[in-house]
């Protein structure tokens, strides 16, 4: 199961469409065929609509040959959607058993956003059940598998959209990252993935698991292809945050605050490695400047995430426990009743913090033009891992998975993982931190330490 | 002890003293004496400016008589302060024996428009402590005592600003509302009591209770004084809320909806009968067309207004409980580790509710211009009373005396109590809601009931 590449970029694609030189029919017969040879192994979908998307490319190619300037931004482009996302035209399970078959009464405003763009909508993508994990092991439809390898977790939540961008089955995906469920299983398989900032693209029609920290997110094998997708569903005009030759003024070298603090308490001494040897490679070039260092208290982090993630989540689904709890995996019942648990003073105590975190980071992104880190301190652990082995201890998967993701989730700011080479040969995730609101500067960092990258690895 | 009235009304007062025919030195001579005749019965003040306001009288009169123009719109005007509020001239207890002597950094922001509008501070008021209750019957300070009857309490929490100004200690007062604290005060000592618009009036420098429920308020004796004092809080041009001739269109008759559920199911039979006779008299007068009715569930409001009020103002007192629960009066302290055991799921719902029931409210003040209801639902009981028989049921004091109050702190809804005759021989207020962010036009519905009442009481 080798990682295949679509030969096109978003662009490229509308390109050949508009040009006739290629057909959106072909193109998702190609991506037909791949889904078709790899899904049954990686479980990339739940569902996928077949007949639809050759319908709409049919469609679509009427409308290239007769009236080319008609096209939408994303046309004819391949992607898979979450199935944490409602639509009215797919079956939508939230990743749970007893959802299956369910058909929403709207489709997610962002999706149908994506179809006004023209974008075609393979089908449904694989998630950890309700995104209430990071594995996408999921007892109800077995895991997603890692197209790097078949035998690690893909990560999650959002897993499936990534292996299905990762194995060439869709161009582009959307998922949703509360704590980090879009970055880390990007990072796991080799792709990017991008969180804009907190409300840029709303969450309307979107199972919630914690309103404070929910993001929808994109998935894509370049940064300017995830930005084009997620400025659509942002409502944003075509080029608003991937348009990087227009951005005014260039930010070079960048200027960057590594957030050394987290490298230091829970990335594996590989990782680590890893980091710096990015870094010193980016600063040899030029690109980057590090001219400073972030201090993130993790635990602080976890406790204060861990109560607005568990006290929303279990808020959402209390009444479903509480009647069906028998329809719940294991570890996502267990996780919910945890946050029964938590206090509303604990609850409020963790909103302020959440506000202050806010206002120290932003305070940040003043000084600093991005912060750097890892997207995860250990690359894909095998399927079934309860633990991990880093710097000789014994560490919980899932808490560890999210420890460099989980702030900017609280902070709210713009955050992107970027493929950058491998560590103990599997996919590893660089991680960019941008300014509140300013997602085109993040994408603009993003595209030029990307194409550094393709340098110096 | 009986209820004296000011002779003048603020715009008076502030005329009195441009044309020279009165001196601000004069008139706060005439509240010292007053206070002195009444404080130490009645403790509406737990701190007396006295020196302040004579140094701020006579320099006011200096500005008088050389520039009359450039006296504020308060000018002159006595004014007490809730001791909530901070004030850097003045201690600031909170209504805890702990923080006598303690002077905060900064004055609050609604005290400082005060002071820039040149309103004279006569004092700090009396209220139950940290606002947590509304009897203000304070084991630190003592009861506050109604002037219309010394055996009765004033209501709370803002007791003392109700006190003040009923007994002509101040002629107009600053108070904060979470559960109805201005308005209930006002309603049972006979003014007055108006709470603005959620958020209408900064709350900076205003020790917290629930932030998400918190009002700051105004008492007066008339409603033009009340909504005079508040727009000057709220930051507004003079004559914002308060000019009722300019305001574009008349009410008449004023469209109202009774909240009818809340009275049949809280009110005494003597408070039942009197609302009816107060709205058939307006009716019969044409000032009034009551077209409708507004069902209020009481028991999910207490539920929902419950959570909110006790999560938050645990939160807010979480640390000082651990450490000092010495220091708090054992119904406060109670009270407070109530708030300990709300879930946080519980608090979320609540918040939930409360967007919900905003909604329907807002809908409901589309379709009325106004509803009515009493303010309480029994006129003031004596001190030191847990219970009070209501048709022939004995009710625990403190839910029974919020039933009436609660629902506009959490609509966030603007509310005026003003007072209409006496039920049993005490004071009782009519209550009037008007619709979000029209304070200008609920206060011209109070003017005209207000005016109204002269003639059919």
């Amino acid at each position: 199961m080798t990682q295949e590449q679509s030969p096109h970029s978003v662009v490229q694609l509308r390109t050949a469409l508009a040009t006739s030189s290629q057909t959106a029919a072909a193109i998702v017969a190609e991506y037909l065929q791949r889904i078709a040879q790899q899904n049954e192994t990686l479980r990339a979908y739940l569902h996928v609509c077949t007949e639809q998307a050759e319908r709409h490319a049919i469609a679509l190619d009427g409308l290239a040959s007769g009236y080319p300037e008609a096209l939408g931004p994303l046309a004819g482009v391949p992607v898979s959607i979450k199935d944490l996302i409602d639509t009215t035209f797919a079956p939508t399970t939230y990743g749970q058993a007893k959802y299956q078959g369910h058909v929403p009464k709207a489709t997610a405003v962002c999706v149908q956003r994506l179809q006004s763009a023209h974008a075609i909508i393979m089908g449904k993508a694989h998630l950890h059940e309700f995104a209430f994990g990071v594995t996408n092991e999921n007892p109800h439809f077995g895991p997603a598998r890692n197209p790097f390898n078949p035998s690690r977790i893909t990560g999650g939540s959002s897993g499936g959209s990534a292996a299905s961008v990762a194995a060439g089955m869709a161009l582009v995906s959307v998922g949703t990252d509360t704590g980090g469920s879009v970055r880390i299983p990007a990072a796991m398989t080799g792709v990017v993935g991008f969180k804009p900032t907190f409300g840029a693209i709303p969450t309307d029609g979107v199972y919630p698991l914690a309103p404070s920290l929910d993001h929808v997110g994109s998935f894509a094998t370049s940064v300017l292809d995830a930005a084009r997708t997620a400025e659509v569903m942002a409502g944003l005009a075509p080029g608003t945050w991937s348009q990087v030759d227009a951005q005014a003024g260039t930010v070079h070298p960048i200027r960057a605050g590594l957030v050394q603090s987290l490298v230091d308490a829970y990335a594996s001494e590989d990782v680590s490695e890893w980091f710096t040897a990015i870094c010193t490679r980016l600063s040899r070039e030029r690109v980057v400047a590090v001219v400073g260092s972030v201090p993130v208290d993790g635990e602080e982090i976890a406790i204060h995430q861990g109560n607005i993630l568990g006290a929303e989540a279990y808020s959402t689904h209390a009444r479903a426990l509480a009647n069906h709890a028998a329809d719940y995996g294991s570890d996502v019942a267990a996780r919910l009743q945890a946050g029964r648990d938590v206090a509303a003073a604990d609850y409020i105590a963790s909103l302020t913090f959440q506000r202050a975190f806010r206002t120290t980071m932003d305070g940040f992104l003043q000084q600093y033009d991005c912060l750097l880190l890892p997207t995860v301190p250990v690359p894909a652990p095998p399927l079934g891992a309860e633990t991990v082995t880093v710097r000789g201890k014994s560490e919980a998967v899932r808490p560890l998975l999210t420890r460099f993701t989980n702030p900017w989730n609280l902070s709210g700011l713009p955050a992107i993982s970027i493929p950058a080479g491998t560590v103990d040969g599997l996919p590893m995730g660089l991680q960019i931190i941008g300014p509140r609101g300013q997602d085109a500067k993040l994408i603009h960092m993003a595209h030029i330490i990307e194409t550094a990258l393709k340098n110096v690895l």
